[in-house]
């Protein structure tokens, strides 16, 4: 393996066909592109191998069932065909915006609405990331950008988590709406890989999404990326917020999406293992814990 | 029904074998008593008539593999014999103290430590809890009343969610140990009832339970009832602060416990219905969500 020096028992290869014949896996960890006719194709190439799936690799797919049925049909059949099962999970989605909120309808008598708030410092990111959100923009710049498709294409459309919530507690939801808005930063910044910007200029976005029933929002996802968040007076932090009998308002502080996302793909392995074949969301499966 | 003044098709009955044998039901939701050997019965009861039972009722049955496994392994043997499933659950143990560290720590990497913490307000209670808990008291006549055993027996030895987490993220704890500690009132204070207690009295009781592995308490639950807290300066909420890569500091206020409980063991229906046979713990089902 690159860097370490010494053979290690880890094949590194670009020929998926090539590994998969040779190491003879019963599980493969699935993270690579993103664009949906790519990972549909890479999963169900490992699928026909034998191979369970577990991928954090395609938002598009978290929630198969409503999004992209049709892709999420044919892994299920390709799954059930071979005999192994595929999760799609991660933090978000596949835990803190759909699983979670989920679990804690769970000790609600009735729910009357669900508002999540996810607020990330995106310091650590690197300039790919921050240009495509439209950090050090101008909001004329910012607002132009996101109508010609030059910057945002990483902004998901839809979002699956509202979906998976609104069919877990059993409401139809007619539609769901998304709304992009640039933050301006009060201050210069710079990030860690030097990502300078000037005060006024761009320095986060907030995407909200709304999952609405008869012209109200009942599910309402606040998704905020931040440079340097502190600095504006805000707190990164992860909220879910269920108006019901009766009320939950869950903070969680320090979460790393970096961390989460592996670790809870990682930590699925046995739930998955023991699951019946086929294509399966988080909320059909026992919840996963840290292996020892 | 009592106080309804018209028929309302539900039967009230202290005769569980005529209800069982009139009701032809598919689940029971078991709310009774205490005792072990009680509750043991009144399932394995259900369990004969062909029931899945959902209950609420036995902290010493959360998590029969480890504590009363007979009891745990009759009821087990006596579901698969009947092909119905049997699940205790509730908000403590069945949810907030076990069932949502184990899922947190599963977007750990690793975890070293796991801390919970759980504030109660217990003034809404009646004055067999708060006598129980030995409110009022002097200091001395609580630790007096709870060597003697006349006090503090709604107090569990056991702590099944610290053994729960424990196994389900393989930490083979050599022991769990409790600490019983009376608080005290800066003033006097009076509940709903009419419990009236005198200013430097026992106001409420910590109780401590430690999961403890090479000397280690690895696992720590401070669960706390105070009448009043916010005349304390403590705030009512559960917390639970995992340690490891990365941390985890999640915080729930509002939680209310008594909706939680019967709401969490409705919400199961339709997870236990689907289930295979047996006896299982809230960490082997699916999450359950609210039911519309």
């Amino acid at each position: 393996m690159a860097g370490v020096g010494r053979k290690i028992g880890v094949i590194v290869s670009d020929n998926p066909d090539d590994v998969l014949a040779k190491a003879k896996a019963n599980l493969v960890l699935h993270a690579t592109s993103s664009p949906l006719s790519e990972v549909e194709a890479q999963i169900i190439n490992c699928v026909e191998a034998g191979c369970n799936v577990i991928s954090i690799a395609e938002v598009r797919l978290a929630y198969p069932w409503v999004h992209n049925s049709e892709s999420g049909q044919r892994i299920d059949e390709a799954a059930k065909k071979n005999g192994v099962t595929v999760l799609f999970t991660g933090i978000n989605p596949g835990f803190m915006m759909d699983l979670v909120p989920i679990m804690f309808t769970g000790v609600c008598a009735s729910v009357r609405k669900i508002t999540l708030w996810r607020l990330l410092d995106i310091s650590p990111y690197g300039s790919g990331v921050l240009n495509n959100l439209g950090v050090g923009l101008s909001v004329s710049e910012f607002e132009k950008g996101l109508a010609d498709g030059s910057i945002g294409w990483i902004l998901p459309l839809t979002c699956p988590q509202i979906d998976m919530i609104g069919d877990a507690i059993g409401w139809k939801l007619d539609e769901t709406k998304r709304i992009v808005k640039p933050l301006t930063s009060n201050k210069p910044k710079k990030t860690s890989y030097g990502v300078e910007i000037g005060a006024g200029k761009v320095c986060g976005v907030k995407w909200s999404y709304f999952g609405i029933k008869g012209g109200e929002a009942l599910i309402t996802f606040d998704w905020i990326h931040v440079l340097h968040p502190k600095e504006e007076g805000l707190e990164p932090e992860d909220r879910c917020f269920i108006e019901g009998e009766s009320d939950i308002d869950l903070v969680v502080k320090k979460l790393d999406s970096g961390v989460g996302t592996y670790a809870h793909a990682v930590n699925a392995i046995p739930q998955v293992m023991q699951a019946r074949p086929g294509l399966f969301t988080v909320r059909e499966l026992p919840v996963a814990a840290a292996l020892p």
